[in-house]
């Protein structure tokens, strides 16, 4: 797929000094990302595949239960805001166009996607619908120090659902809850379903879903036996508390928010006159619910809670590529395996490989490798033979393969 | 692939009345796009499906050429702008943010690919490399008249290259033409490629991809017989006049730019020191060029050249979906085929059908079928009997086929 000499991107040496997190420092390094401004990134060729491989997740997960996929536009009018009485949020980046018009571009969607559904939905008949993005959000948020955890400008898949019953919602919510388990579970994260305080929308418990991670900026209280857990700022244990569903032990940790769910009720429907004919003949508000996931910050917790001293440790499922070849030149001569060869032969297989074909030294390689986290490491080497030493990133054995048994290998 | 009745939009009565543009009419007639604001325009299901082809497509192509696809940010801090000397252009979105940050929106990313480069390129053996990226652009035009075809915000393929001389420029110029005549004979387009003015950068003509419509902005003079094209701009010829090159007649017409590319030369490396090392150890400025193509505005194209006075004529290879499945429910009883069976049966063989299972009258079907515009429009009704009776969009004749035959012919 890609020789490491013709990569956009190089290695930095040294991890970058302006930047605090693991997830900025490795993602920098190792020329994933680049910081454009504070809290503004870069995806590099690199980071954009591993971007890609969450987004296509979340879309097959997105679309088994019904979602619509649609793209909604950032430069979103005064108009819009004024009506859910949202102008002047702090987050929001508000000016004046050169014609007048005055715009916040979007840090969330609910204004926009109400009022296109007023033009659609009717009756009773049309609901329950759903439709989400994965679209770029903007948010002036105060502290950026957290790499891609935090972003002023990042990515976001954002669904909304419509329903004409309180029992449809809940439905659709528990299916949405289902849905992000398998997202997370897929991209390699393992997150608590913890319920959390359900804002001025709804006096329901919403749900976040929080990976326990020393970089996250919310702490939960977690059940260590069963599926309890509640973000600290609704809380009614402590840690070392015996838990009221179970009577397991209480534990708390930082964790980091990498998705949530809403009920909105009909707070937006009735701000925008989005109402649908129930079978009486009645116009009633339509019931709305509001999911969001992050794929950026998918990506940045992966490397918090995958990573070593030496590097990125990329589940199999969103890493850029499958396979590192690395060939190793031999100072006595020619090697025994022609490693320009098995590239190709990887790649005519389908199998997604980085080759590293620089003229570089045997250290500098394999660091490099360590780096960029890439699952499977293969090295061709005087020492390797007639075979290929064959390495997971986060094993410490090796063992020796042929062409055969790496295509099967690693590609199930 | 999806029940007509479950679709998040619905089309509608009558063509929107505040749109001048065909392309604007149809596309939101159809329930393809929402306008939200003056040249900003949301992507609606239909309208995304078609974009996402028309993306794949761009991709496939150039990838071919050595493309490395990465993604940066619309935020965009002054300070790349001053180094350029573009801050203060008439087309950004110019903004202070909440923490007294200044940023432009992105309408265009010399500035940022090129400090991005810095890192990376140090050697003439890096060079030639090429990154492009599709993403939004916002460029506050004045006049925002035209649809999709001058979008306020709007969706661009930009890619940028980087040499270490003109010749190797020259030579990546070229092939980028040739991918650009790719993709627009992919996506259904006869585009002229036209010399323009090279505007503030180069001495050279520049080139433009012009898709003679009447609803083009630009004039284009070109041979009736040979590829000798030219912008009114810098045009030596009129309409009537013998071509310089074959001795043809030149004609004239209103044309659409869809795509154009630009030698940069050194303008942007020397703005942000991107230098490399050459063969004799000297640091030289990078050779850069620029090449843009408008996803959104080949959509809006399309829809210009593609429909007649019922709707939308949409190309298969960019079509949202290749078969629009009628069925046209009988009032004396069932009719002989399950066209639910029939849907699934299609959508098992990996066909992308939309299925009009709508409790609506056969006129109103028929109707929308037209507009929508997918290219084969297979009806099950109680006169066509066992078999299904297909027709192409911008044929008049229809026939009488089995499931297997209508699988073959519109799979392939």
């Amino acid at each position: 797929m890609m020789l490491q000499s013709r990569l956009f991107t190089k290695t930095l040496k040294s991890f970058p000094k302006d930047e605090e997190a693991i997830n900025a420092k490795m993602l920098i390094r190792g020329g994933f990302i680049r910081k454009m401004s504070a809290g503004v990134y870069a995806q590099l060729p690199l980071g954009l595949r591993v971007l890609d491989k969450i987004n296509r997740i979340i879309r097959e997960e997105m679309n088994a239960i019904g979602g619509q996929e649609m793209l909604m536009q950032a430069l979103v009018a005064k108009e819009y805001w004024e009506k859910s009485k949202r102008w002047h949020t702090d987050v929001a980046y508000e000016f004046k166009s050169p014609f007048g018009e005055e715009f916040a571009l979007g840090w969330t969607h609910e204004e926009v996607v109400t009022a296109i559904a007023t033009h659609f939905i009717n009756s009773y008949k049309d609901l329950p619908l759903s439709v989400y993005q994965i679209q770029t959000k903007y948010r002036a948020e105060p502290r950026a120090k957290n790499g891609l955890l935090r972003g002023r400008e990042f990515m976001m898949k954002d669904l909304y659902s419509f329903h004409s019953s309180k029992e449809s919602l809940d439905d659709f919510y528990q299916q949405v809850i289902k849905a992000y388990q398998k997202i997370l579970k897929r991209v390699g994260l393992k997150a608590l379903v913890t319920e959390a305080s359900g804002g001025a929308f709804t006096k329901e418990y919403t749900h976040e879903f929080q990976v326990l991670a020393p970089a996250g900026e919310d702490v939960v209280f977690y059940c260590k036996q069963c599926d309890f857990a509640q973000n600290k700022e609704i809380a009614h244990v402590q840690k070392g508390n015996i838990c009221p569903l179970c009577g397991g032990e209480i534990g708390s940790s930082p964790a980091i928010e990498v998705a949530n769910v809403f009920k909105l009720g009909t707070r937006y429907s009735e701000a925008f006159n989005l109402t649908y004919t129930d079978k009486d003949g009645n116009r009633q508000p339509v019931i709305m619910g509001s999911y969001g996931i992050g794929p950026t910050r998918i990506m940045a917790t992966l490397v918090e809670v995958h990573n070593d001293e030496k590097g990125i440790i990329w589940p199999e499922s969103v890493a850029p590529y499958q396979i590192h070849l690395l060939e190793l030149k031999s100072k006595n001569g020619a090697l025994k395996l022609n490693a320009k060869k098995i590239y190709k032969d990887l790649k005519d297989s389908g199998i997604e490989v980085l080759f590293d074909d620089r003229d570089v030294s045997a250290g500098e390689k394999f660091a490099d490798a360590d780096l960029l986290g890439i699952p499977w490491r293969a090295v061709i080497s005087e020492k390797s033979g007639a075979k290929i030493e064959l390495k997971k990133r986060d094993s410490k054995e090796a063992k020796l393969v042929g062409l055969q048994e790496l295509q099967k290998l690693t590609n199930n």
